[in-house]
């Protein structure tokens, strides 16, 4: 394997991470997340070996405890012998790495376990947000043979929702004595959860919470599988710091795993989850082509005609376009 | 002209604005704001008929006096026979209008004088933020005739920095007494600055907040072109409740648009500025023709190839490309 950024050896990383080398999938995702241009060649290499992982979205309000929970989750997915990629999305921040580490240090006990891959990922700056590289690094897990994938978003806002269409199955935690939270929340949080987990449920209000969940949602006594086959998300009570309940989420998990699968669901959520990622690319190869023909003179003339009153931005627009597919690789 | 927002009498509507009818003028500025289809239309109905107006950049910190001082810059310009349009532009509002009465309220003055056009546009939840919407907004009211476009963005943060590079000629407005301000501004907004105006001259500590400012700028007594044919950016005071000042703001603008006639950087800024907009347009193009695509089955038979690990999702946005630059209108 070479060093240099440029000139990574592709098809070795690609192999390493396959082989279940966490040093290789980390250099992938490190790669995803810099938009290295040895990406396309990382996709073709990963495409024929991806598409079996599950992929669970956990997204709440700071202090829910999200770092706590997933490492419970993890710890019960390793008592089931699945391997596990956890992909902690830091939407907030350009880099990965500081904001994290206090994840990575309770993630500690999973770091020396083979069947456990953790990276995080920062999103702020990239092209397209969540959109462009998360879809990548969840590829690179999967196909380094994840059974599942957690995808924890550590950001609040657009972020939370957004990672509704990365995944299988979202989890929305929250947590007792942040009734406001739930208020808060209501703004579209709530609206994207295909399971609800109140975690800290040892503490006071934490039926209050979930009787909140239930008024709010309407949905009192009728959890699962409704008689309609429409998906009723359930309310599942944690305390994820001495891993009660993690049992309890996975058969939730399960339960809307069956019904998505049972509804061809599945399929139609990662249907549209793949043409998001090739639409976020596309958008991205094309701004790079526009960058491209920068070298040339194309944007320049095409703006100098608008310029001059010759051509209409939108006719000139048309003309990026088609020099643009036009380019080859 | 037509009632139905599909079916707008595009070349009706033009020739009017053209003719300095603000009813028309505000009619395609809300065609913009809206994305309407019939902006292609539009676009080329007044290419042949802009690049006359002077655009010019007004940001700053709330509280500053934004609106004050656009309304005497209005008044100074009016004074010298220009006509004046005022693009007010709301990047933390998906919708114009609420935000931006109070201004409507100030500029009252103007708003029955046929020599000034006054609009505001929102730009949150626009495809490119200030870069896809505001350089059409600026295209209108050059077309409709006006000699000077004043941009003032009211929100804060990324758009400030943005408006940069829609202007001709940047203004940044400060205030005394907001001392920290100048440290917070520091973080971008004061490099974008073409002339700097301290506005409320007249209170308590408008002396230390110009002395604040040259030497942060380290410009002290080095205004206007330096000996190196650099441009300098002036410092001036004002106290635009009282429109004292304005015509020392528009003798500054004056100065600094000598200076890119005489570097020909005036058109290097509008080259680049046409560039970047054709690109927005391209890229809102790319965005609609996957829409349309949607209509047939090409996005999700590439999507369903990708899922199946057949297509690489690199691939699979090529073809996405190549297909929409198939497209035509």
């Amino acid at each position: 394997m070479r060093s240099s950024r440029r000139d990574a050896d592709v098809p070795a990383l690609v192999e390493a991470a396959r082989g279940g080398s966490a040093r290789a999938v980390a250099r992938l995702v490190s790669m995803v997340e810099d938009g290295h241009p040895g990406l396309r060649e990382v996709a073709a290499g990963l495409a024929p070996h991806t598409g079996r992982a599950y992929v669970v979205g956990l997204t709440g309000s700071p202090g829910v405890g999200k770092s706590t929970s997933t490492n419970a989750l993890v710890s019960a997915l390793r008592r089931r012998e699945r391997r596990v990629g956890v992909l902690a999305v830091d939407p907030s921040s350009p880099f990965s790495g500081g904001a994290l580490l206090g994840d990575r240090i309770r993630m500690e006990e999973h770091a020396t376990d083979p069947g456990v891959f953790i990276r995080s990922i920062a999103s702020r700056g990239q092209l397209g947000g969540l959109s462009f590289g998360t879809p990548q690094a969840i590829r690179v897990l999967d196909g380094a043979g994840c059974d599942v994938i957690l995808v924890e978003t550590v950001g609040v806002g657009q972020a939370e929702i957004e990672i509704a269409s990365l995944a299988d199955t979202t989890i929305v935690l929250l947590a007792p004595g942040m009734g406001d939270g739930i208020q808060a929340a209501k703004a579209g949080i709530l609206e994207i959860a295909d399971v609800y987990v109140v975690n800290k449920a040892d503490r006071d209000g934490a039926d209050t919470t979930v009787r909140d969940l239930q008024g709010m949602l309407g949905l009192a006594g009728r959890y699962g599988v409704d008689p309609d086959d429409r998906w009723r998300p359930p309310i599942v009570k944690t305390i994820a710091s001495r891993g009660e309940g993690a049992d309890d989420v996975l058969a939730a998990i399960d339960a809307h795993r069956e019904w998505l699968e049972k509804t061809g669901g599945l399929r139609d959520r990662r249907r549209a989850r793949a043409a998001r990622e090739v639409e976020a690319i596309a958008i991205a190869e094309l701004r790079a082509r526009i960058g491209g023909l920068h070298g040339g003179s194309t944007p320049d003339s095409l703006a100098d005609q608008v310029l001059d009153g010759e051509l209409d931005p939108y006719s000139a627009a048309d003309r990026l376009l088609r020099e643009s597919a036009r380019e080859t690789h």
